[in-house]
């Protein structure tokens, strides 16, 4: 590392040497840009990363690759993630974890870091309580549900593809004066649905947080057809029972009026990370290998109010994070 | 008209003083170049323009509204039709074409322009040969599947927006390794989903013009794999029996992949139109009102091979436009 | 007001009946959305609302316009702004603001809300000062370097749309091994060259608020070569000494390197807002109405640590915002 | 390649057994895409591929890669060019051609395939005619400026990237009612520049095939203000004489408007190509392969009126296209 100008050596009383990275569970636009400051942040500092690929099924196996500074060049801007990701059962039992204690050890890693959403940090968190292998999670998940964190690594992009996809909606919605109903990711969480309900002009959002009254709804939609709108868009959260296909059937038996139902699914997944997502990675895939420095560990490192914090990996999951309730006020205000 | 600049006064032995304008069917993104370019073509004629709204269905009920150059400023960027549209069965009845011809008659107006699919051609047709009111149809539809042109309006436009979700679906497929099934539109034709297949570098494409042997197919897709292709995509029209769910169910009995379904659905039709589409839009849309001055009548107005053409109406959907044969072959070639 | 649904009635002390609303400066993304979000809450709240055109160019002038809520439909995705903006100096007069005062009496005007940098605030503060007319300011600026708000109304999107031309310029750069010096906006501030420095993943960014060692950057620049870098992306602030001429004519100078400069101006101002302008000109448009009703008057609404804040107008010039040091370092850190 | 599927033999009576292929010049959106395409053929031919690197230089120099199918996965999607171009003067020289000659013919090469413009044509076709190596052109340039071919690989997406940054500077200068003087690429021809103004809905285009008379171009943005449009939009092709800057200055001075200007500069040859480049780009690079194996040499490959045309190499820089005089006229008629 002789050559890497102007980074100075930060204190290292844990003695870190080598430290390994895994992404897991659903992938996130962001994610390559999170390795990315982990693998340049610890070559800053003398340290090596082992990338294991195909989260903690390849844990598992040994699945692993060595990652210096230039393999991760060119990729800050790459969707999905370079380490691939999958689901796995085999580190929900013990001797899954044991194996991959194993492979850790018999590479000479003093750490793992783990970028997903809670599933993939109770992986992380019983692999440290058990095997004694120092963990740190970063939120990577579209679904901004984890307490802990202001913001997920990939929820900003999510946002901004549903957004555009209902900007595109409204305006065939508008052409035809048809009610669209359009179903986006958040399977226990609304928050993408209440942030492209307030940026998309939504005349409604459904959220898992929230049961609606189903006749207030009608009213809504009947109300702003006699108001002269042309066309609406309704958010639903695919959480909400029923998901936006029962919406809309509601909805078309209690008005008589023209529904569409849009499902956008997947591609909310992909795509180039917008700024936010690559510097909120960039943030935390750096503190990331400073924290494991500093000896933190079974800690997510999250930003709250524009500070790095620190919050113990089973927190992630006991407690909630709930949606912005003033935000879902003013969704209905501006829909007028 | 007298500010006028520089806008040669082209022959007129058609007399044109008055023409209509509408939109029907589904909107395509660039039906609003197109109104543009007829308004401002004959604006700078000294020609009047109506805009009928709601397509046949405003007509029929004389919805109709004075345009000038400046009611479609800052219009030729924005998806959907300013006229709006709607699917109309009224004019599918010769008391229905009759009402309309009196709204026209009574409006001082000397031809109709509409812009839309085959569908709507048929009206327009039937209300020239019953009430000899000179009718020109514009090819506005992202299906392309009008015989007659080489590409119709909306059509780039919606080749992109699948193409972009592609993209997406690809990052998340790859990182995942699995096989993404992506319908796209096309009820009776198989341009979007072949011109989408070979820029999204698909594994196999699926298009009504042709059946496809399932063996083969799984036979693709377990040798991809083989290959060492992280993740595969497969294109469907949404007109190949079955669609994507169909096809994706077979793969995964046959070959016990993972497979996801991703239905793109109405993105397909709005957005901001591409440049291709604005400019097709806007060269046809001058090239009906100097047609209906010259006294051509009855014909859709397409480009073939660079130049204008001229259709007969009945020919556009008595004859059929084959997709590429030589692309259909090349994708499977560049799948490998 | 009667048939706008479910909107409960806040406290109103200041008995606040007709409000005016402006944009001024340089326009910023979501504008639009802002003062979408002040005649909706105030429509809901049975306030009325005048719009200014031509910010206080308009406002001397009497350039008044009504706006209902159906006025502000379907701009919430507009760039620009639809009350237009102009610079004016006759604002910075008594005389002048005493003629816009003259003009909102007349017109029975209870308070004046003004969308723009600091520059229009001061206007606005001098107004309240001099005519004892309630003036309440939204930050509508690119540059985000307003005091009082973690962000502004615009900021967002103009990192987006010059991070996306980064992107562009990345992959002619590396095919070419080339150095880019790309120019961003930012006279006063950094905020926008360090975004887009850390998420473009720029090998250096040169902002106002700092001097750089040339010397080091030259250093740089050779050692990222011999790391085997294919090109090199340098950001440089607008108001940074030279600007990204200057500094493409040192780099060149100094390592006999090729570079290219590109300035990325005023693309920045437009384009369609991103999800997080549109939601923040959302709750600040809200705010400024709810904040009138309550009495509040000279001050700037911002959101700090995601809650609403009131600063003093003349504490937003007069107090500077520092860009994030934190990610300065991370800047530099993540480029090697 | 006997896992191949479904690629039927074509004939191959030149026995090519190994191609190389390079690009050359200012690089395109696209070119990945052609790369692929030629490797992707020729595997399924059984032909092998040698990758050169960095043009005529790397030619020159023997910097030589293997190419499978494989190797450009994850491609199609990319801007630049994975070969990486130079300019290089080497090749003008006889010398330099005949160090290339030695290292293709060590490496066995029977072919050269050169993606690129006329000034990289230049040195094909000269390596053909002194060393009697058979070498393909494919049009690889973003200015469409090449005889033999309707479109050229690049193209569509340049005018996309630049049409994008237009509609972006409509939404800021029609705010400040400005007139935005937009310089777009192309040094010889106007083709880029009349598609961005037509799909844009510029007021003129300045493009070098046509020399404008200043007073027109004056009276017409007088009348524009006067019939009451907010800003202008002027394009101009930076081989115009003066270029942007040339322009903007004799506006203001004619008519006293505040006029901006805004060069695109190097955007344009970024950024992931757009559907009709990459299905372009498949053709082409496809026909390649099998016009080798016919044993055509010698010729740029194209496409026209939707058919593969063939044209001797030197009449890509001895012929001229010119751009659609149609279009350019149709420009101004919609401008009104």
């Amino acid at each position: 590392m002789t050559d890497v100008p102007h980074c100075p050596p930060q204190p290292n009383p844990a003695g870190l040497r080598r430290v390994a990275v895994l992404t897991s569970g659903g992938d996130a636009p962001g994610m390559n840009a999170a390795i990315r400051a982990v693998v340049r942040t610890a070559a800053s500092q003398g340290i090596e990363v082992i990338g294991v690929r195909r989260g903690f099924s390849g844990l598992h196996r040994g699945d692993f690759v060595t990652l210096g500074p230039r393999d991760v060049a060119n990729t800050i801007q790459r969707g999905g993630t370079i380490l691939l990701s999958a689901r796995s059962s085999t580190w929900r039992t013990p001797e899954g974890r044991a194996r991959g204690a194993r492979h850790l050890r018999a590479h000479d890693v003093d750490a793992l870091i783990v970028i997903g959403g809670d599933g993939s940090f109770h992986g992380a968190h019983f692999l440290q309580q058990e095997h004694d292998i120092p963990v740190i999670g970063l939120p990577g998940t579209i679904d901004n549900d984890l307490y802990g964190t202001d913001h997920t690594i990939g929820y900003f992009t999510a946002v901004e593809t549903a957004l555009d996809a209902v900007d595109k909606l409204r305006d065939t919605g508008a052409s035809h004066e048809r009610i669209f109903v359009i179903e986006v990711m958040g399977r226990h969480a609304g928050h993408i649905a209440l942030d492209v309900a307030v940026a998309g002009g939504a005349e409604e959002v459904f959220i898992p947080e929230d049961a609606k009254d189903m006749n207030s709804v009608l009213d809504t939609v009947r109300s702003s057809v006699k108001r002269g709108k042309l066309g609406s868009i309704i958010i639903v959260a695919e959480g909400y029972p029923g998901g936006a296909t029962g919406v809309a059937a509601a909805i078309q038996e209690g008005t008589g009026m023209e529904t569409r139902v849009s499902i956008l699914g997947h591609i909310q997944r992909g795509g180039t990370p917008v700024s936010s997502d690559r510097i909120l990675a960039s943030r935390l895939g750096e503190a990331a290998v400073y924290a494991l420095m500093e000896g933190r560990k079974g800690v997510m490192i999250g930003r709250q109010n524009h500070e790095v914090s620190y919050t113990p990996l089973n927190e992630t999951w006991e407690q909630r994070k709930d949606v912005s309730r003033d935000l879902y006020r003013c969704a209905r205000t501006l829909s007028i």
